[in-house]
């Protein structure tokens, strides 16, 4: 059997303490799958003093993660800081100068500065493991940069973030509004007291920059992800979902189209039927469609330190056998510079809810701003009659591109009798 | 870039027609993946002048596949023939005793071969790959030895039978019973025309004792499968299923049980909210569940030329990658042998369908059997009344022995007014 693999641990919060314990629960497991055994010599956090549910006491400590990122008696650091930039950047940048492969959880710092980490661990010779940074537990990584690897993917997408979906699972099974159930949420644990990152898209498009790199080979292009939240989104919208067959998700998309890649982060609606409609609660499930294998789903659990503690270990376990692959799939420096499409080129189907008053002619000023740009009507429906009061107005259309709707949309808008800025949801072909 | 990968391919049927188009359609793909090229350099099949959709003028031809499996100038076999022994086998050998990588989507090889395989494979210092042998395009294989290595697998259980699924979903969808199913499968070349392979559970088997080795590192062990198969499945008690709040579908299921692993292949009853529940047609899935990463499913196409391609595919790749690693995670020589429980000691609830002449008293003679044998029932139903004709009646119980269940049935079963031998489907606590 050869030497440990000595690794070093920066940040010691709920993912780190279950990497932790992962490694003392399955050290012999570990060593059997690896031929060696993988050993935490050094850990980093802000509090020493702190009680920890595994005993750190025995283990060389750095207040300064940076420090521990340069300790040469290690092999690989584990950063679980967290962040696009300062001490996570920091201990990152360190740990590869020092020759040391890295593992990280942070998506942010992928969606940001991936490319350029991803260069520096390759002239460095070294890993720069990630599995942790999206869809957690979900192997989806590897799944994407082996187990797939001989397809080339037209689309990946994927629940990539388990507040939201927990919240518009719940929003549909109670018919609550979104502000009261985020607040249970809060209390619940599953969203953080500044909901913000989750809720307005965010994370899922550091997690879908990071997908898109990986499975088109193009570099990480984070300001080319259309982003919306799911703040906007109704009771009332996801009853109309409900009635139309489909279902509301927060989704990520990345799709190769002709002339480069779409990316975008949406609320959507999604057939009934989809597989990853059934996705509920705080799973997480990604899609991909490959050429040959056809559409694969995988689901899983997106966040907490059991799940994330797996997506590091398989990290660490790769690198304890000897499997240092690029980053990305492909060299860092071959990684083509493909533009991000802007979301008005986007075709597609969309679902549009008025509040009108209900007065004659309304329907046709409505209808009339569709045919002008060309925009074909699948169904409109108006639920009851209430003359002089506001009621609710649906469009949902075939495919037409997104530009030509936020002409209608403005113009729609605009209207005397439409109260209410029209709400506009995108229909996902699945 | 390095030397090419060379590989010879056994077998041209519909796979490795496959694999010779994705080859052909991302030789340059796959050669940026692997930093070097990827290049079929021979083959072999029964018939030379058959009309093929790719060409393979320019390759060595082999009239002989274990020749093929000799030729010096190759580095990977890739076999495609198939069975359990014969050819395949001899392929396989010969491949690994002159030093060449294989790579084989031959389940009933591995099933009964795989421990000495995996063994000479490790001592000759080459790859055993086998992903293209469990559910076609899903990368199980990978996910396990890999993506999922930090954990501890309870159990792991799946759809593996594309064909067995396509029945059962489509009886229940149109009401149809199995023998009118299987004949249309057949005819629309879903099912073979000797479907007992598929229809009897033994190609679940087959795929099933392959997973159990590789999740719980022990020796395969395909005798040690509980088998059964589909035939005596009914539209009567598909619809008993749908009422019940369950759907009927072919598992294996593999657990880590006290004293050993349980090893099962039978039609059961899944709660219709289990993820597993909602897949349907020609697909597979499988289900992990692991101590620190949750349940995890994947759901894919589990046969055909274009998946089974794919899978075949990551496997090339690893190789020209240079990861190889042990065929069942850990090396061949640690497998442990570990004993299958006899499905007489699994604990689980229970279905049984009776059909009984509608008369006093034999309500309380099935009650009194199963008591006698400490079965608690759940729920006892009889639909509609007919004094004298013969009804269905329907037990379902709570978790017992399958030894204690096997005698009340034999009583049962004895009763006069028992006209027909019990139905008996497991209930699957998913």
């Amino acid at each position: 059997m050869t030497a440990a693999l000595r690794v070093g641990v920066a940040g010691l919060g709920t993912v780190g303490g279950g990497v932790l314990q992962l490694l003392s629960a399955h050290g012999e497991l570990i060593a059997s799958r690896c031929g060696r055994p993988v050993a935490i010599t050094a850990v980093s956090a802000r509090d020493r003093h702190k009680p920890r549910p595994t005993d750190v006491t025995g283990l060389r400590w750095y207040d300064d993660a940076v420090a521990l990122a340069g300790d040469p008696e290690i092999d690989v650091v584990i950063e679980l800081i967290g962040g696009a930039d300062g001490v996570a950047k920091a201990v990152v940048e360190r740990a590869i100068a020092a020759g040391h492969h890295v593992i990280t959880a942070n998506k942010a710092l992928l969606a940001h500065h991936g490319t350029a980490l991803a260069r520096a661990a390759e002239a460095a010779g070294v890993a720069l493991g990630y599995e942790a940074a999206v869809a957690g537990g979900i192997p989806v990584i590897k799944t994407l940069r082996e187990g797939l690897a001989g397809n080339e993917i037209s689309r990946i997408y994927g629940i990539l973030n388990g507040t939201c979906n927990y919240i518009l699972s719940t929003m549909r099974d109670s018919g609550r509004e979104f502000g009261e159930v985020l607040a249970e949420a809060q209390t619940l644990g599953y969203a953080e007291a500044d909901p913000g990152f989750d809720v307005d898209g965010i994370d899922t498009a550091h997690k879908l920059a990071i997908l898109s790199a990986l499975t088109f080979g193009c570099e990480v292009d984070f300001a080319g992800v259309h982003v919306e939240g799911i703040r906007e989104i109704s009771a009332l919208d996801i009853a109309y979902a409900e009635e139309l067959g489909f279902r509301i998700k927060l989704l990520g998309i990345a799709s190769r189209v002709t002339g480069g890649v779409e990316q975008r982060v949406y609320p959507c609606m999604v057939p009934r039927e989809a597989p990853i409609a059934a996705v509920e609660g705080v799973f997480n499930a990604v899609v991909a469609e490959g050429d040959f294998v056809g559409t694969i789903m995988t689901e899983g659990r997106g966040a907490g330190a059991g799940p994330t503690a797996s997506a590091v270990a398989a990290d660490l376990i790769d690198i304890a056998r000897g499997i240092i692959l690029p980053t990305f799939a492909v060299p860092a420096d071959r990684l083509a510079r493909t533009p991000s499409l802007p979301i008005e080129r986007h075709v597609g189907s969309q679902y549009v809810r008025l509040m009108v008053v209900d007065r004659p002619g309304v329907i046709a000023d409505v209808a009339a701003a569709l045919r002008d740009q060309q925009i074909s009507v699948e169904a409109m429906l108006q639920r009851g009659r209430a003359p002089g009061e506001t009621v609710p107005v649906v469009i949902t259309t075939h495919e037409t591109e997104g530009a030509a709707m936020d002409r209608a949309l403005r113009r729609i808008a605009a209207l005397e009798a439409v109260v209410e800025p029209p709400r506009r949801i995108r229909i996902e072909a699945l």
